[in-house]
């Protein structure tokens, strides 16, 4: 699939035009035109649901609803892996009442064969675009078949330090570059911050395959980081802002708030507040 | 009262620098010199406690903190302006043991001289700085005896175009020019697009007054704009922050959010999120 092509794929899927190459990015500098940097932003905030993994299906879309979020991707606390197609039917309609956009799922882990095609028949019974996934690299080569197959995007998730496999977006781009572009990166920031990389310096590097994010905080740049509401850790949300606007990403930006388990909506809240601010006054 | 004697006291206080004469103000360009920016600015986020009107001072205190906010001001429902010595004393512990700094009171009415009296003996009980408040125009000249007796700022509140006496900071301005200079405005800045004025426009022409201000957001810039979650109206806030950075404001930024009067905190939370992406990212 050439570049272009899969430019007007992504676009065809409502998604990501985030296929410019990362040297033509086109710097933005900060002229005060905001205007015309407002119209040229055109990623969408979701949110990642395990934020809300203690709550039922339809609380946590009362939630999503109530901090102004329209796209969601489903943890498999609220939609299980396992279900039948009747559940997962019934699921989507209610979602659909909500006015909810369900854009993936995840995370799911892909340790073997059997699990990578339970993956993909649920992302397919689902509607989803999107599977955020942590694939075994044993299992890639039919991770790649079954995007082909199911024409569905797979976005690698990293988790940090202890992660042995995918700690970064760059571990996980090395292991999927000469894949089907469909195949790519969700860059989880608070993991990236916690391996000691810039998450904006990350999002330009591996723009190309950029599919998704997990946007956060994190109390320290380190292993020991735990997640805070965004604004009070020490990831910088403005460059990081700014870096998915320079790269043209069209995607979802999805809240994923661990903090607070039993009582996130406070924290989730202020972490979008947050972010919306962000965006306008950048 | 010179205005370097009223620098100097405001400063004392740990309070407004905010007697920068209009005319004289720097206009800080978007440069992109954000460190010197954000060094230059000396305002505070606080709240005015009339957002947890529905909750017991306790329970507002921990609300406050929960959403990162350090100075409040109280409304009545919190310390009833009728209070003994040793009520106030009581709520003044309660407050100091949560580490949030009690800097205000109100909105507080003085219809008469009576009311007067009672909100300063209120006031000077309670250790607060300001009082933000809608005195009579016929008991300013009490109101002004009271600020000198008690070195006690008096911030006059703007309620928007039902209001016939202040709907504005411009018609409060009127009335307080020639008086002492620590009688100045809280501009409330929902009331004050409500009236058809921005909001920013207003800080900048009244800076040499600006003592408090009420920050919140409007559905409309008509007397039908309900208080929205901050971000979702109509209000420009990056120009607003701006503004405040612009002219050395450098009392309290209090949130008042009126909406969702038994469950504010989302909402809340949300809206200091907001104000708190702007100032990082401006």
């Amino acid at each position: 699939m050439s570049l272009k092509d899969r430019r007007r794929f992504l676009q065809s899927m409502g998604l990501a035009a985030a296929v410019t190459a990362t040297g033509s990015c086109q710097a933005q500098t900060r002229t005060g035109q905001i205007a015309s940097k407002k119209a040229a932003r055109k990623f969408k905030l979701g949110l990642a649901s395990y934020s809300l993994r203690k709550f039922k299906l339809e609380e946590a879309l009362a939630m999503t609803r109530r901090v102004g979020l329209e796209y969601i991707a489903l943890k498999s606390f609220h939609l299980p892996l396992e279900s039948t197609p009747e559940e997962i039917r019934k699921a989507i309609a209610t979602i659909k009442k909500t006015g909810i956009e369900l854009y993936g799922g995840g995370v799911i882990y892909m340790k073997d064969e059997k699990a990578v095609h339970q993956a993909f028949e649920y992302a397919r019974m689902a509607g989803m675009k999107i599977i955020i996934g942590v694939p075994m690299p044993d299992v890639l080569g039919l991770v790649e078949k079954k995007v082909k197959e199911y024409d569905i995007m797979v976005a690698i998730h990293n988790h940090g330090p202890t992660d042995k496999i995918y700690p970064t977006p760059g571990s996980a781009y090395k292991k999927i570059k000469h894949l089907d572009r469909r195949i790519g990166l969700c860059n989880d920031i608070g993991h990236t911050q916690r391996a000691g990389v810039d998450p904006s310096e990350s999002a330009l590097k591996y723009a190309d395959r950029l599919i998704d994010v997990h946007i956060k905080d994190v109390s320290k740049a380190a292993k020991e980081g735990r997640t805070v509401e965004i604004g009070r850790g020490v990831i910088d949300i403005p460059k990081f802002i700014r870096t998915l606007t320079k790269i043209n990403y069209a995607g979802i930006v999805s809240f994923e708030y661990e903090k607070d388990a039993t009582d996130p909506l406070a924290g989730l809240a202020e972490s979008v507040g947050y972010v919306k601010g962000v965006i306008a006054a950048s």
